[in-house]
């Protein structure tokens, strides 16, 4: 299988197609990729290249891919070679394209906050007008990893967003009470597996957490959101993973994004359901019959490790296995440049507020190198994240924002 | 961390060390070898050459084994070289030479089946005057993957043995309830950690099963059994994994084999622990804290799958996917010679009779495309094995038997 793209998403892929007896080749940019340090069959190129994609792909019985960044004529030339890709160019043009994947949404009548494409101030203001301020600014295209996102209080930090010059559409601002994200599959088949709904947690803009099962998400709200996310899928006929990530307000479901491909929201399931997102991901792009997705814990939480100041990870890995021998470490290979994601852990059991503290704990201890963050936990921590606080207001295209989309 | 030999134990631990963000180095002998497929840093080479182990070590922080083969000239040369290995010379000598193993064992007071040394036919007669037929003749050195050993009924069968001229031990057979596994990890700092002591089940001489934990054993046993696989691994100075084999019969435990390294005893940890025993094997031989060694499941059933008579592995695969999607499935990409062990599955639950009967329909479909072992299971696939048929009487060095050492 040939996956474009060679970042932690496609390294966890790697790992689980060594237990599958798949081999799988990647097109890293670099050698020092994360995905490239463990796959045996790494080819350096560009995923914009439409000569490296066909080297990818040749002799490959699927193609899928770790980021949606693969331009349209890119994906046709592909989809041309009579290599089968998954998701196919059609269906991810809707994770590329906030604007289309609204407007197919809004045609497939799935709800979603308020939006309009805007281009001058004024189309801002009158969008303003009629859904009040903040305003969320989004770029159309080419947004990931919380990039490309800007709440917007005022006309003033508006028009420093537009002064950007990229693509944008205008959402309402959503005071949610939760954001949560529903995780299925989908074969070519047409074999569809949903796993359990889960929490995802941001701090400082950045999701910092998932809770799996969401907790006290009433069992009507986590089944709707489940088949709302398989319906998106056959709609949209996306084969391999959709994530879809949800505002929880007042008892109803709001679709934010997209994503079709392994995602953060997922990590989870590598220990804490029989089948990892990885696996199923594998089993859906080579139209395999699809995994068992349940939990294997009444409980389950993931931290994302962000990089620290320095880099001796291997004493503070040491200190973070004394102190929890029943926490699971990932690292990705990564530099720890601060704020980054080099890693995740999973704490697996049934008291909630022990396996926070747990999952956290070690994060800021594998992150700092002392378990600060833990001690002091912002408010943004706690069960019910505050969404204001949860949201920064950077005004430059590369600060991190609340909307992490890996 | 460099790891001599590139089977599928090497191939698993690759695969766990993709999580830790630890990178490994395997010496294969073949580019096709189980491990040298999936890890990025494969030199092929020789574990008998000098030359080629000192390759392998440079630049690593600690060299382990995917067998016992390196000889100990080799071993002393690599220790010499300042990189640690693990297990060390001195420990690897008792899993290389049972005669030593054996020896030493008897001087820790671990209780053992009677054994000699034995050159001549009259040494085997001897022997079988004081312990009874049938002697079980051994390998004292090179026996592997249950070649090696020979149950024999007579003299006639003993002087078969005694002509491939290999240095023997005799064992007195033991007519045991029980073939029972201990594996526990050990660090150079010291710590252990001790797995749930397992059942392993043969079949035509092969081990076919392994029940996680041991049904019906008592906990003095279970405990026991535990305690004296720490206690072997610390006399020895063991450090890394050590699986005992052991027979339980009428009530107490005697050492069959000792091996030091993951074992096939303990496929079962990858999902069934907390810790799997290739996470557990990387942290204790690069001296990390030990994981949590406990189950996940009431009840974990491992199979092992064999080669069948043809390959298409893919079309079995889908239907054992499709039959039973919250199984397992470990496939090590090698080629199926009918016998040979080629993958794994395991499944995890609480109702024994349930699990032992879905591993074994996905390993027979696995091997045959149907699941007529599964249908009509030989008696001694049941709970208590017949110790008779579950030992074959090979007459020639190659032929399975029932030791099976991986």
């Amino acid at each position: 299988m040939g996956m474009v793209g060679a970042g932690q998403l496609a390294r966890m892929t790697c790992q689980a197609a060594i237990g599958l007896g798949v081999r799988v080749r990647v097109l890293a940019s670099a050698v020092t990729d994360s995905a490239a340090q463990v796959c045996v069959d790494t080819r350096v190129g560009d995923h914009r290249s439409i000569e490296d994609l066909l080297a990818l792909a040749s002799g490959c019985d699927a193609v899928t891919f770790d980021h949606e960044h693969v331009p349209g004529p890119q994906l046709d030339a592909l989809e041309k070679a009579a290599v089968p890709i998954h998701p196919s160019g059609s269906a991810l043009r809707y994770a590329q394209d906030k604007l289309a994947m609204r407007r197919r949404l809004g045609e497939l009548d799935v709800p979603c906050p308020r939006f309009a494409p805007v281009t001058r101030l004024a189309d801002v203001t009158n969008f303003a007008e009629r859904c009040g301020w903040p305003v969320v600014l989004k770029a159309a295209r080419g947004g990931y990893d919380g990039k490309g996102v800007w709440v917007c209080e005022s006309a003033e930090q508006a028009a420093r967003v537009l002064a950007h010059g990229v693509s944008l559409l205008a959402e309402e601002y959503v005071a949610f009470d939760a954001e949560l994200a529903a995780l299925v599959a989908r074969s070519p088949f047409g074999q569809g597996a949903a796993y359990p709904v889960v929490q995802t947690v941001q701090r400082d803009g950045i999701c910092r957490e998932v809770l799996a099962p969401a907790p006290g998400l009433p069992l009507r709200l986590a089944r709707a959101a489940q088949s709302l996310a398989l319906r998106i899928a056959a709609e949209l006929d996306v084969t391999g993973l959709l994530a879809v990530e949800l505002f929880q307000i007042d008892g109803r479901l709001l679709v934010n994004e997209l994503a079709m491909r392994p995602h953060n929201c997922g990590h989870w399931t590598i220990e804490g359901a029989r089948t990892s997102q990885f696996e199923q991901h594998l089993r859906a792009v080579l139209d395999l019959p699809l995994g068992a997705p349940e939990l294997v814990a009444p409980q389950v939480v993931m931290a994302n490790v962000l990089g620290g100041d320095d880099g001796d990870m291997l004493a503070r890995l040491h200190h973070v296995m004394a102190a929890d021998p029943a926490l699971k470490v990932h690292l990705y290979g990564k530099r720890a440049t601060p704020g980054r994601k080099i890693g995740h852990v999973t704490a697996l059991g049934s008291d909630l507020a022990e396996l926070r503290d747990r999952a956290a704990s070690a994060a800021g201890y594998l992150r700092w190198g002392n378990p600060k963050e833990a001690a002091t936990p912002s408010p943004a921590a706690a069960a019910a994240p505050d969404p204001a606080a949860a949201r920064s207001l950077p005004d430059s295209a590369s600060a991190p924002s609340a909307r992490d989309a890996t």
